[in-house]
């Protein structure tokens, strides 16, 4: 029979130390951007890994991080989980009661936090329950002033080190390695728990062909935040590939990193729709080289077709469209045209990169629509929901698990349609469908018409209560800087109107300044629905 | 915590039925060339399945398969092992005796024959102690006649069975799904035994964008026979991929392969080196369109500097080395320039290439010299060990499993260096490995020397006794057509002399019509060296 030896992520930093170890990590913090190779991170993550097991950090236990994307953070990345505790990613974004609760829910033994984020964490220390190590992610001279006692320089640590730290051979594939809570609809968010296996299959699989071909030829820059979903196993994947790394550290704005990508020849880049919509932005406004660029994977939310057209056509950026969530490592679905699509013209390859692709392997998914499976025809809708060896199986000691898991699948709350070639595309949230007259009107088809139009920034389409019809839907848009005032609501209702039903229309089309939006850049629809209604009802 | 769905590969055959049932499968069979495609192969595989099990085919049972590479061996590979039972792919080019052995050893409940293999299974068929069904695999009107009670016409089942049939959705990753038995030096082969964890996991590794990428878009053509090694893996990868196949079928000439490749607008193809060999002679006497080949990859034994030249050179053909064995399912190590190796000249790209590659993803080396592991220094010679999850454990009831597996590593008898950057290079194996005056000579660095010389065809160098030196090697060289006789002992030394320490040279250099081989296409050592002893002794 076959070896029963572990998937476990020692290996990936080992493989990155004997194999890469020239190949290089650039990092961004708020002193600058640094330089270093693999040889010396894979020094640096054993010196971590020791420097927690000396202040009592035994295997299982929590270890947070509060932090963006830079060296030091990758360090924790493979020093926590490799050593057998665990990598607690912390959502800097969230408010302070639910960063409370999160670490206190989890309860972390030790938080290792950016200078930057310090502040906050200083504020609430008492009601911290469970940390009994606090280590700023700075040199020594950048440690910030404070009255907690157990404070740790991060450099010093490492400095003290004895350099004889060895990762431990005998982890279980199944033992946690990573943990990432995320928002709720209402309440407090719920964790998701990563094992050493999960994280080493998903890697797997961004390194695939057909999938984001992850390699060492890659110079990536994860855009996405290292404290969202592991800022999609990007590093994870990287390392164990000898990829070089791009690290964008704290409050980049579009112009750095177009910056960046220019300057360090980046080739694979990732982040939400937002990200993109104000490099798109950037890249109108001013002039960069971007023809390193062979991917600019996108995720989160549904990239509107608009977007995907102006950075492949007008900038000759490839651009990747992909599907999953926190609780799905998050690599999903992703939209690699099949050969035989190659053939087709650019306006079809574009309809089939707006949606968000097919089944990665190594997953299951099924469609469940009203009367059992939903038919792969590009029309009728159902919920998708997906199994597999890197799909969460529920959240941490939380009770509102059984609601997205159930019969051994992750019901993820997205309506989606299939075609028949097996294309995914997702019409909606199922609590943010508009249900009119017995029928349902996607909010997302709609807001991807509206921001497909020139003068059109950003737009969201939201339902609101109605007598007769149930519920109908408002659309919401943010003007282009230059077209603001000049473009009127009948404007916009002559170009939706040759697109969709009679019955599909907006009631109303509400101009705004700014869409309210999640923490990790998502539209804020539960907000705007409120806002929405209020605004409705007091122009009644 | 993640789901604990299992890597089975039911999830692969499903994937193409789902996601891919437009894209081919090229047969050549005896009847010639046959187009099916994933939509039919899927449904011949679970009338497969269904058939084996109305026969009486049980969980845990072996099925052996005595077959080329065509559709219906490819239904074999996904029928047998997800149906829960045990695809035991039988190497046809062994003695019959050998076949007895391992179709008894292994307890073979039925088997999958091709007609014209059919004959040699009819004259044993006395010996087989557990088969109770013979299918034979061709159409109805194609059928052997035969004295057999039990047996069954493969289409006539497939026709019979209600295509009712779903694959188990319980299967465990660690059952064993397939069985190939290897050579030994003495003996009887011994037996690997394959786990649907150890396929899933290996097919990953082929379509990593690192090692040999298999992807949807590749047309593939696996020319390493199906009853090797599961031709490399690559009818697993292919299906689960949606990978377009091409299956050589009997008898195949260079001729063939090389119309194929043309034909099917082959991308990549996988076989030994001296196929390459005969398809680079084809090559060079006759025009073909080889460019859509984007990887010829090569294994089982070192290919030689000389042909990678003459293939990426001469022919614009990419080629790939790589490495591994019946206990590895195969891949190992493969070729794969670093991107800064991108920039080296064409020679010194050439010298890397001409080494197996570095290791992939997922698995772990050591190399093993005469004072523990050795440095990576290109020069310290060492044998290598490997571990990791498609490693074989053990051979399937073999005492002889000790000398190979221990501490819980796989000791390969390959005695490799290893250089600065992790590529691999085979010296030798341990037994060829030539001990001269207390000091090591390498068999394959002299063949490799010898091949890269205009005149000449194979070489392959042996040791004999040496009452001085205790062993001094002698070499022994088959001349191309055209430079017979016309070749000197004396001008081949003289090209040996500057690329040699003096006592590095063959004691001998014999000129002959043939190099024996196994049946897998490598030097037959063992074989040669016995004629070359009994030829020096009457020489003498």
């Amino acid at each position: 029979m076959m070896m029963q030896t572990p998937l476990t992520m020692t290996q990936m930093i080992r493989r990155a130390e004997k194999f890469f170890p020239k190949k290089e990590v650039v990092s961004r913090t708020g002193s600058g951007i640094q330089r270093f190779t693999y040889k010396t991170i894979a020094e640096r993550t054993k010196r971590l890994a020791e420097s927690l097991q000396k202040l009592g950090i035994k295997r299982g236990d929590k270890v947070g991080t509060l932090a963006w994307n830079h060296h030091r953070h990758l360090e924790a990345y493979f020093a926590i989980p490799c050593s057998g505790a665990v990598l607690h990613t912390i959502n800097i974004r969230l408010s302070p009661q639910h960063i409370i609760y999160i670490i206190n829910h989890a309860e972390d033994q030790a938080l290792l936090i950016d200078p930057d984020i310090f502040p906050l964490i200083e504020k609430v220390k008492d009601q911290l329950t469970t940390v009994k190590a606090f280590i700023v992610m700075c040199a020594e001279g950048e440690m910030p002033e404070t009255t907690i006692e157990s404070v740790y320089n991060y450099e010093r640590l490492l400095q003290e080190a004895s350099g004889n730290y060895e990762y431990p051979d005998d982890l279980d594939e199944n033992a946690p390695a990573g943990m990432c809570y995320t928002s709720a609809t209402t309440g407090n968010p719920k964790g998701v728990v990563y094992s050493h296996r999960g994280i080493v299959l998903h890697s797997m699989a961004l390194g695939m062909a057909d999938s984001a071909a992850v390699s060492e030829k890659d110079i990536a820059l994860p855009v996405v935040p290292m404290f969202h979903v592991n800022a999609w196993g990007l590093p994870f994947a990287a390392v164990w590939f000898g990829t070089s790394l791009v690290l964008p550290g704290p409050y980049f704005t579009p112009k750095l990193i177009a910056e960046l990508i220019e300057a360090e020849k980046v080739t694979i880049t990732a982040g939400v729709p937002t990200i993109w919509l104000g490099l798109l932005k950037e890249l109108d406004e001013n002039n960069y080289d971007m023809s390193s660029l062979r991917s600019v994977l996108c995720g989160g939310s549904a990239a509107p077709r608009g977007m995907i057209k102006a950075f492949e056509e007008k900038h000759g950026i490839p651009f990747m469209h992909a599907y999953g969530m926190t609780e799905t490592s998050p690599l999903v679905v992703i939209s690699s045209l099949k050969s035989y699509q190659e053939e087709l013209s650019s306006e079809e390859k574009l309809n089939i990169k707006a949606m968000q692709g097919i089944l990665v392997p190594g997953l299951e998914m099924k469609v469940v629509g009203k009367d059992g499976e939903a038919s792969w025809d590009g029309k009728e809708m159902g919920e998708l929901a997906i199994r597999g060896p890197w799909i969460a199986s529920g959240y941490y000691r939380d009770e509102r698990s059984d609601e997205a898991f159930r019969d051994g699948w992750l019901y993820t709350g997205d309506v989606v349609t299939v075609d028949e070639e097996g294309f995914m595309k997702i019409v909606d949230r199922t609590k943010d469908l508009i249900k009119s007259g017995g029928e349902w009107i996607s909010s997302v088809d709609l807001e991807n018409a509206l921001m497909a139009h020139e003068a059109i920034f950003e737009a969201a389409v939201v339902s609101v209560p109605h007598e007769e019809w149930q519920e109908r839907p408002i659309a919401c848009v943010v003007l282009k800087e230059g077209y603001k005032g000049t473009v009127t609501k009948e404007e916009l209702y002559t170009f939706l109107q040759p697109q969709f039903a009679k019955w599909w229309l907006p009631d109303d089309i509400l101009f705004m300044e700014e869409i309210p939006k999640t923490s990790v850049g998502k539209f804020l629809k539960m907000r705007l629905r409120d806002q929405v209604r209020t605004m409705s009802s007091e122009l009644k």
